[in-house]
C-alpha cells in the first residue's frame, strides 16, 4: 500500500474528499495538490477542501449530505457532529422515469454450470431443504438434521447439504394482522428458493396458526410431517419419519447433474454491511460494475436496503424504466416511513457506531455509498419484503437494511448466489446460497485473509480500476455459481440463521 | 382408561361441561345424571348442561366465557361459533388487592442440591454461556461452540454444557426506540442467568450498534472477545480467542460442585404450550396445586402470557398483595392493549388452530384455564417483559404468550427450571434450563411417552388427585433442580432458539 498522502475526491462538485491512508494522517499533511491538513484526519474520514461557513452545504458524491454547523476551515477534519441531517426527500414530488439509461449492449456468451429445475430456474448448489411451520419443531429438526448429515448424506455425494429453514414464526403472533402478510409469503418464497431444487417439504407441529398447507405452493403434492400425528407413538418415530421423507427426496436431489446455463439465469443478491466512507467508492461501484455486467448478461439483479436508499431515491426514481416502476419505489420507502413512525423511530437510527467510526457521517452519506451498487442500469422492478422475483434485469427488492433480515428476505425472492460488501468486516454467511464478500479496504482483506473473497480496496490506492475489480467479481460469480470455486463463508461453514421480518406484533 | 360416558364440571354455576371420554362421544349417549347428547361431542369440547336461549350467558369456571350466537339445546355440542367473544376486562374499574390470599403456612425442610452462585442465586445445571452483541457472530459461534464441545468440553468433566447466546438482535434495529429497551434488558439479565454460573462472556463484532459493554453487568470485568479486533489475523486467529476465553472459564466452572439448598432458591417459570380443554382442568390446576407448595417452600414462582391473562385479570388483581402490585398487573395489560392495536390486532389472535380443535371456544376459555398456573397464591410482585426477579413468592412475569419468547424472558427473569404444561403437544425444550413437560390428557402422555415427564391426565378420569399430581410435580422438580433426575427434553438435547421480544422496529 501507499505511504503518499492520499484522497479521494469522488464528483468534480464535491467540497469534501476522504482520506485514504491506513490509520489516518496528521495535521500539517501536506497533499499534492497543496492542501494541508489542520486537524488529524482518520482513515475514511472527510477533510474539507475548502473554507465553509456555518450552514453552507457538505457536498460528496455531487449530493448534499448535510450543512455545517460551524463555520469549518480548509484542511479541518468534517467530524460527525459537524453535519446536520437534512430532511428527506419529498416523496411527492419525485420525477419518475425521466432519466431512463439506455439499454447498454447485451453480454453474450458467458455461461456457469447450475441445476436446472422444474419451473425454469437454476441452483448454484444441489440442497435439500426442510421447512418448518413453526418454531416449535425446529429443536426436533435440529437432532434430525444431525442424524441425516450422519447416517443419509454420506450415501449421496451429489447433494452438497441439508438445511433446516429454522425461523421463530408460526405461532405466537398476530396472524392475521396486515403485517403478517411479509413473513408468510416469505416462508412460502424461501421453500421455493433456485437451491432447493423445487421440492417442498415441511415439518409442522399440527396445531400451530400458519398450517403446514400454507407452505406448499398451488398444486405441489404434498410433502408433510406433523409431530403430532397419531400415529407418532413418540420421539423416535417423530425422527425417523423425518428421515424417511429426506432420504426419499435425497435420492432424487442425488441423480441431478449440473448443466450449462446462460448468465441470465444468476439471480444474484447485493448487500452490504458494516459499511464505511470507502464503501461508496471502491467495493460498492465495483459491484454497481459487475450488477451491469450481469444485466447485460440478461441476468437478474436485487438491490435492497429501504433505510440505505431513502436518502438516496432522488437518484433512482428517474432510473426506473417507467412511471409504474418509480411509484413502486416510492410505495416501498412511504410504507417504511410508516413503519419506523410507528415505531417511534425515524431514519437516523441508521448508521451504526461501526459506519461512524469508518467516516460515515449520516444516513444520507451512507445511502449514496449504498445506491452504488445499483450500477448504471435501469430499474427494472419493485418487489415489495419476500416477494418472489418474476422478471429479469436490475430489481429493486424492498428490505430492512439488517442483513440478516435482508439476506433472508433475497433468498425469498429466488437469490441463487450474493455479492456482500464490508467495510467494518463481518464473517456473514448463508446455508442456502453461497456469499462472496468484497472488503472496501486493501487492509481488512489483507487482515481478514480467509474470510474475505474480494479485495476492492485496491480501487482506492489505485492498484485497480472499478473496472478491473467489477470484471474480476463478475468472472468470479460464474465460477463460485459454477462450483468450481468456494467461498471463505462455505469453506468454514459459516451460516447465520435464517431471520425473518415481521412487522405485526406477536401475541 | 375408563370407557363410561364422563364430562368434568368445574363450578356449581357452569351451564356448559367438557366431554373427557378420548375420541369424543356420539349423539344419544346418556351420562350418569341422566343427560342425553343431542350431537356428537369431541373430546375436550363443551356440552350444554341446560337449555340456553340466543344471548344467553355461556358460563364455565364459574365465569362466563361468551354469549349463545344462537338457542342452544341442553345436551347440544357448544361449537365454537356458538360462542360470542364478551369484551375484555374493564382495566379501568378492577379492584385492587381487595382479596389477598392469607399466607399458607410454611413448608420446611425441603431442599435440592445446587450450585450457589456469588450473588446469591442457584443453579440447577453448571453451563459455559457465551452471550453474543449482535447476530453477525453467530456463525462464527457455532463454529466455536463446536470446537469447545468436541476439544475443550471433555475435559472438564463437571461442566454440563457450553451454550452459545444467540440472538437476531443488535444492529439493524432502532437502538433508541423506546420499545428497544425491552430486548437490551433481555440480553443482560439472560447473561446473568444462574445456571451459568455468574460470569458474562460477550463476543462482538466491533461495529455493532449493541456495544458488548452493554451485556456487562456493573463493576464485572470483562471478558469480551471483539472479531474486528486489529490483533485477529483471520478467521482462525478469532476462534482461538473464543476458545481461548471459553478455557479459562471452563476451568473455574469445573471447579464447582452441588451442594444443598433450600427449596425457596427455586426459581420456577410457568408456561402452557399447546393447551386444550383439559389444561384448565387438569394440568394448570396441578401445576398450580405445585406452585402453591413451592411458594410455602419460599420459592420464586413466576406465570406469564398477557393475552392469555388479560381476559381473567379481574380474577388477578384482587390478589395483588397491595394495590401497587394491582396496579402493575394493569399497567401491563394495557401496554399488551395499546402494542396490539398499534399493530391492527387484538387478543382473538389467540387461540390457534389447535387449541380450538382441543375445545377451547376462545381466549377467555383459554385464560381461565391458564390461569389455574397462578395457584391460590397472592401475587407478591409483577415483572415487565426481561425484568430479573428481585423478590420472593408468586410473581407475574408480563411475556407474549409465544412459547418461545417468554421462555426466554423467563430465563431472562431468572428462572432456573421451567414447567410447561401442554394438551395438543409440544416438543418444547431449553438449552439454559430444565423443562418439565406436563401432558393434560393420557392419551397424549401415553402417545409421547419419550417427550412428557408428567400425565396430568389422570385426574379427568379419576385416577389420581389435584393434590396428587401437584405433590408429585414438586418433588419432581426438586429432583431434576439437583441433577438425579433429567426431563425428556434434556435427554434428547432438545432446545429451542432463544427468541427475543423487539417492540420496536428493525432499520
Amino acid at each position: 500500500m501507499t505511504q503518499k498522502p492520499l484522497y479521494i475526491l469522488v464528483h468534480p462538485e464535491d467540497n469534501v474528499a476522504i482520506v485514504v491512508n491506513s490509520g489516518g494522517l496528521p495535521p500539517g499533511t501536506e497533499f499534492e495538490c497543496g492542501l494541508v491538513l489542520t486537524d488529524f484526519v482518520p482513515q475514511g474520514h472527510k477533510v474539507a477542501l475548502a473554507d465553509l461557513e456555518e450552514g453552507a452545504s457538505i457536498v460528496r458524491y455531487g449530493q448534499v449530505i448535510g450543512t455545517a454547523a460551524r463555520p469549518v476551515q480548509r484542511g479541518a477534519w468534517i467530524e460527525e457532529s459537524l453535519v446536520l441531517l437534512p430532511d428527506a426527500p419529498d416523496l411527492d414530488t419525485l420525477p419518475l422515469a425521466t432519466a431512463v439509461p439506455p439499454d447498454a449492449p447485451a453480454l453474450e456468451g458467458y455461461t456457469f454450470d447450475g441445476y436446472r429445475n422444474p419451473d425454469g430456474t437454476v441452483g448454484t448448489k444441489n440442497v435439500l431443504g426442510i421447512s418448518i411451520s413453526v418454531q416449535c419443531v425446529a429443536g426436533v429438526m435440529d437432532f434430525a438434521i444431525e442424524r441425516i448429515k450422519k447416517d443419509l448424506l454420506p450415501k449421496y455425494p451429489n447433494v452438497d447439504d441439508v438445511v433446516a429453514l429454522n425461523h421463530t414464526y408460526g405461532c405466537g403472533v398476530a396472524i392475521n394482522a396486515p403485517g403478517a402478510a411479509v413473513p408468510i409469503r416469505t416462508l412460502q418464497n424461501l421453500a421455493r428458493n433456485p437451491n432447493l431444487g423445487g421440492a417442498v417439504m415441511v415439518v409442522g407441529l399440527g396445531c400451530e396458526k400458519l398450517q403446514p398447507e400454507r407452505l406448499l405452493p398451488a398444486g405441489v403434492e404434498p410433502s408433510i410431517v406433523t409431530l403430532q400425528d397419531e400415529r407418532h407413538q413418540g420421539f423416535g418415530d417423530m425422527v425417523a419419519s423425518i428421515l424417511e421423507m429426506a432420504d426419499r427426496r435425497l435420492a432424487q436431489l442425488n441423480e441431478r447433474r449440473r448443466e450449462i446455463c446462460p448468465a441470465s439465469d444468476l439471480v444474484v443478491g447485493l448487500q452490504c454491511g458494516g459499511s464505511d466512507a470507502f464503501s461508496g467508492v471502491t467495493a460498492n461501484p465495483a459491484v454497481g460494475y459487475a450488477a451491469d455486467l450481469l444485466v447485460r448478461a440478461g441476468a437478474t439483479v436485487m438491490f435492497s436496503e429501504v433505510t440505505e436508499v431513502r436518502d438516496a431515491i432522488h437518484l433512482l426514481t428517474p432510473r426506473a424504466i417507467d412511471e409504474e416502476t418509480g411509484r413502486g419505489l416510492i410505495r416501498e420507502m412511504r410504507w417504511y416511513d410508516d413503519y419506523l413512525q410507528v415505531g417511534s423511530a425515524d431514519r437516523s437510527a441508521n448508521p451504526t457506531p461501526g459506519n461512524k467510526k469508518g467516516g460515515l457521517a449520516n444516513v444520507v452519506e451512507k445511502a449514496l455509498g449504498s445506491i452504488a451498487k445499483s450500477g448504471t442500469s435501469p430499474i427494472a422492478g419493485v418487489l415489495s419484503p419476500g416477494e418472489r422475483a418474476t422478471r429479469k434485469g436490475l430489481l429493486y427488492a424492498a428490505t430492512p437494511a439488517s442483513d440478516f433480515i435482508c439476506g433472508t428476505l433475497q433468498l425469498a425472492s429466488g437469490c441463487n448466489i450474493e455479492v456482500f460488501t464490508t467495510g467494518r468486516g463481518t464473517p456473514y454467511g448463508l446455508a442456502m446460497a453461497p456469499v462472496i464478500k468484497v472488503a472496501t479496504r486493501t487492509e481488512l482483506a489483507s487482515r481478514w485473509h480467509d474470510l474475505i473473497d474480494v479485495d476492492a480496496g485496491r480501487i482506492a490506492t489505485g492498484e485497480a480500476t472499478i473496472e478491473d475489480v467489477g470484471w474480476e467479481l463478475f468472472r468470479l460469480i460464474l465460477e463460485v455459481a459454477s462450483g468450481r470455486k468456494q467461498t471463505w463463508a462455505d469453506h468454514w461453514g459459516l451460516r447465520n440463521a435464517l431471520t425473518l421480518f415481521n412487522p405485526a406484533p406477536v401475541t
